[in-house]
């Protein structure tokens, strides 16, 4: 059995996000996908330890921004890898209000967006998967294209190969951390150790104890 | 509303199958994503039209090849526009057998395989949810990329543009078929029209009356 083949499966990148009162909740996700065309239903998972996950338990609503290849590096470093519970992760990143259910969208980082009731819901081990009826959707941009989890991986995140006219020389640090699930490598400014036990990898919702050091 | 943000979701293309005895079936699908890493799981969705959808309820398995950008065309088309019910898919196509579930296994035109049985499911409207505990998975290829339903729309179905050198002048044909849901469009020698009615998208499992003429 070799897990890497699970890194062989195609995902795009999105904000998941809720609103409880006046405070909105959000974080990254890959997995959405739609699931019924009549009425239009989108499924999407999220890690129980998630901050939002408990939140959209709480709403009984979702919205999904759907990132574009040129989404802002810092909204995704903020929905991925912090929790709401530490900071304000809104605070930073203004939000559009959606027209149906009003939850926070990102407009400027994203191809389309939906706002979502949740009708049906499973609880899979770790993970819970909702179902949502899409009660407002819209396209944002149709000259950008969709961010994918490879090209996030290969092209946003990668080092510059050295024959390349970008390529820089790096100045040693410490060692990154990859996940051993989804192959997501972390590389940022805080330590790996320094990470929160509850700290779970931003793609595929991993423990901590799952990542090696590369 | 505009349904046409749900083409901005990313998928993969896979052949989902199973074996009810000796019998081998399948059908392409695009919605597969793992739900937690501790068990590994993976969650996929089946239009309950599909002849194979009936037969993962009766087996209680299932496997996923994962498809290569290099993938046969005539494999996708095969699983993809034919019924099980009308014509014999494998007959055309031979198959590898899975390690621990002895599963049909596309390895020729695949990065990576699953076999898995099923351990939960949900229905939702016109598909079914399959949660399925990973019994064993292989990666196949490392040097081909997974096809993501975006390169089998733009790359293998699409036409050159008109500038480009690869560029041929097309004879007039009968009107193509866009799927409204998925964006899929039905360009096969078959006329739309004697197309059976219970056949649907081939991708996203629209009914046939959700297609539209371009």
């Amino acid at each position: 059995m070799n897990k890497l083949a699970l890194h062989k499966l195609s995902y795009g990148i999105y904000v998941l996000s809720t609103k409880v009162g006046d405070a909105p909740f959000g974080c990254i996700i890959n997995t959405v996908f739609q699931i019924t065309s009549e009425p239009a239903q989108i499924t999407i998972s999220c890690n129980k330890d998630n901050f939002t996950h408990d939140k959209i338990k709480e709403a009984g609503v979702f919205a999904i921004s759907a990132l574009a290849e040129d989404a802002s590096p810092d909204l995704i470093a903020t929905f991925g890898y912090k929790s709401g519970k530490d900071v304000d992760k809104f605070e930073k990143h203004p939000f559009q209000v959606g027209t149906e259910l009003s939850l926070p969208i990102f407009q400027n980082d994203s191809v389309a967006s939906f706002e979502c009731r949740v009708v049906n819901e499973l609880s899979v081990g770790t993970h819970t998967i909702f179902i949502g009826s899409v009660e407002e959707c819209s396209v944002i941009k149709d000259d950008v294209k969709e961010m994918t989890y490879r090209y996030y991986h290969e092209i946003r995140k990668g080092l510059a190969p050295k024959n390349a006219p970008t390529y820089i020389e790096e100045t040693p640090k410490e060692p990154k951390q990859r996940c051993s699930i989804c192959g997501y490598i972390y590389d940022e400014d805080t330590p790996f150790e320094e990470l929160d036990d509850n700290w779970v990898c931003p793609i595929c919702g991993a423990k901590k104890e799952l990542f090696t050091k590369i």
